[in-house]
């Protein structure tokens, strides 16, 4: 017999936890929407080749696949060496992937200008740990066919925006740009070839301090004058301190040499994000060793930072090349993907809704058209109402129904006519 | 390449469609919580051995596998004689299943009679056809510990409020009960191990008719006299006749020797619908053929039926003895499926929510940080706002916007101080 838990590394969500969800969910699909995005829907397979295009980077290999059906001994034997054969569709494991063939499906019925919403569970079989899950929601804001910084801007106002809705105030975004670091790289002297790799181990300073990156970087056999270069840039003071927002602080933080245009498209979007925040600290802060792991990042990158926690709450980040590989003609695209499991972690519990829940105790022998008639009356006029048949101890179920968000309570005899309901707790 | 289309059989969903889904999913949420059930979610994934231990009936032969992790050419070869050797997990085919696994994982923190929510996705891999799909959601709801025809009453009346706060009001129920059918499958003389075939064939007396249903079982080869008998008492006027509520209606509709207790189950169960319903005719329909596939089902068994479609909208039924086989010890059960999908397109459009929303049609020089201010003014007053770039044709411009269901527009300058919001369309 099959065992009783949930499958490895997911999740069964008991009443409490999933109406937390759901009131959560809300609330960012509500600001989202305000904001200006439309909310779409994928199916939750795409086509194996098109989740295994390359674009995924490292997710891919973490994919779940899905047995074609009606294989036959021979057909299963044919693909021994070659396992892909034995599979047509897959789990998405993010939301890109999906909106990028979504968009190339269903472009002509878009705005030229398309803001989309995706809230949707993905599935990756990574090794289960501790808050980390084979299958998580997560939550997108894309928008395609914006070239502009308005298009980032829109992302980091609704974003924050969303977030002091779930009371989560405070919330700032760590921004660079691509292109910043790849000029610094190539400023320091690592091939074109060298630098995606680089990249990789520079997105670890955070974990393993510059002595850490630079020692990981020689070890590879990276050019020792570039990694030199490299080192001296960290141990920089200014380097690693908070940097305010403008493009004069940007250079500043910057090594020489890195060309105008990004710098003043980030320090554009910082201004236009904090002048719309007016009672606010400005609500990013640069960051010229955010890497961002996804390959497909083309210009500007962000992550979503909360005084409350240590880790990153989300992110995202621009990749104009990658609609073009479906659609054969370039889109510019960028998008925002909010961690839904790490967010609703923090929201606390908050206090029940305002509509009455009645629990209705009856006798075991109560009428039973009475006892439908009187909730469908309580529910009409618009409460909550739980049947609970009687047990000897009804302390402990009206306990039990006041623990499960209910206000009220009434007692219900053989003849339901005469109910006075009173408040619980 | 792979195609820019969808997986076969499954769907996008663009923002129209979506708002609508959301909005209808909205109201079935939030009218189940009303009657007193809560929602639960369990992962979309279960064990292979769950999913095909012969309880999803013909579903599970639709079922998509997940193919296992890290196999090698070994472990395939070897499984070319047994397929279910190359899966561990599945995607569920209905939400009965999974529900009852997450019962026997959580019974000691669920009450004693547990009523359940599940609004969810569920996947078969059906010949695609006209209005059937291969990903599509179901929202389910289920009783858990309760024996009493009172489960199959707040089932019911949940069901059809549901349907009424939906706008498709006049929906009735058609019910039967399993112990029914098989008393009278036995007063004809149909051998125990006879009568689960001939429960498939009646099954399709509404496709086929009597005669057809007749033909088939004689085609079969099932005992001829117990085939007469079926097909006298078929030919019956008052068979087939609508049948008014109450057990001396009920028992008219039936052949003789059926016993009691289910009548009587069955006429409490309507009585009290009825009472609780006093504005309408009583919504419960007797109807002695009517069958469900499923093969857990042991008592009563019901569907949804709507003036406005020739075909059901839903349906369930008790299904006592599946949660035992899980859990080592009986639990009754009962559940109500309505038919997402189909209740869907039956749903007009509704009226566009009373928030206004807004577009600001803006200069491509338009100031970003006064554009974002102002939009982030309008998002605070409560406005829906979305930015469009003014274009050479503002009118097409504003019709699109109109028919996104924005309801005014602003025209902003360089200079975007001075907006003035005018009514769209």
């Amino acid at each position: 017999m099959a065992s009783v838990t949930p499958p490895r590394g997911m999740r069964d969500f008991l009443p409490a936890d999933k109406a937390r969800r759901e009131r959560v969910l809300a609330v960012i699909r509500e600001r989202y929407r305000a904001h200006g995005f439309d909310e779409i829907e994928t199916p939750v397979m795409e086509e194996y080749a098109r989740l295994h295009a390359g674009i995924g980077g490292d997710n891919e290999k973490l994919a779940y696949n899905v047995l074609k059906r009606g294989l036959d001994a021979e057909a299963i034997r044919a693909a021994a060496e070659d396992p892909s054969a034995l599979t047509d569709l897959g789990l998405r494991y993010d939301l890109t992937v999906p909106l990028a063939r979504f968009y190339a499906t269903n472009r002509g019925q878009l705005p030229s200008v398309f803001r989309s919403i995706q809230i949707a569970p993905v599935w990756r079989a990574e090794r289960p740990q501790k808050g980390r899950y084979r299958q998580f929601v997560q939550c997108d804001i894309d928008i395609i066919g914006d070239a502009s910084g308005r298009a980032e801007a829109e992302l980091a106002v609704a974003t924050l925006d969303t977030l002091d809705a779930l009371g989560l105030t405070g919330g700032s975004i760590r921004i660079n740009d691509r292109r910043i670091l790849d000029a610094m790289l190539e400023g320091f002297g690592f091939a074109p070839d060298e630098r995606p790799g680089v990249l990789i181990t520079i997105d670890k300073l955070d974990k393993v301090g510059p002595s850490g990156v630079i020692a990981e970087l020689t070890g590879r056999g990276a050019d020792p004058a570039a990694v030199r270069a490299l080192g001296a840039f960290l141990e920089r003071p200014q380097t690693r301190e908070h940097i305010p927002f403008g493009s004069a602080h940007i250079r500043r933080a910057l090594p020489d040499g890195i060309p105008d245009r990004p710098v003043e498209d980030l320090a554009a979007i910082g201004d236009a994000v904090a002048a719309s925040r007016a009672e606010r600290d400005v609500p990013l802060v640069f960051d010229p060793f955010l890497v961002r792991g996804m390959g497909y990042y083309t210009g500007t990158i962000m992550e979503l930072a909360h005084p409350s926690v240590d880790y990153s709450l989300g992110g995202g980040g621009r990749y104009d090349g990658m609609i073009g590989r479906f659609l054969g003609q370039d889109v510019p695209a960028v998008g925002f993907s909010i961690g839904f499991e790490r967010i609703v972690d923090l929201v606390g519990e908050q206090t029940a809704s305002a509509a009455p829940a009645v629990v209705l105790v009856h006798d075991r022998d109560a009428d039973l058209g009475a006892l439908l008639t009187l909730k469908s009356r309580l529910v009409a006029e618009g409460s909550r109402v739980r049947l609970e048949q009687r047990t000897k101890n009804l302390k402990a179920l009206l306990e039990r129904a006041a623990n499960d968000g209910y206000t009220a309570f009434g007692l219900v005899g053989a003849d339901a006519s005469d109910l006075e309901v009173k408040p619980l707790g």
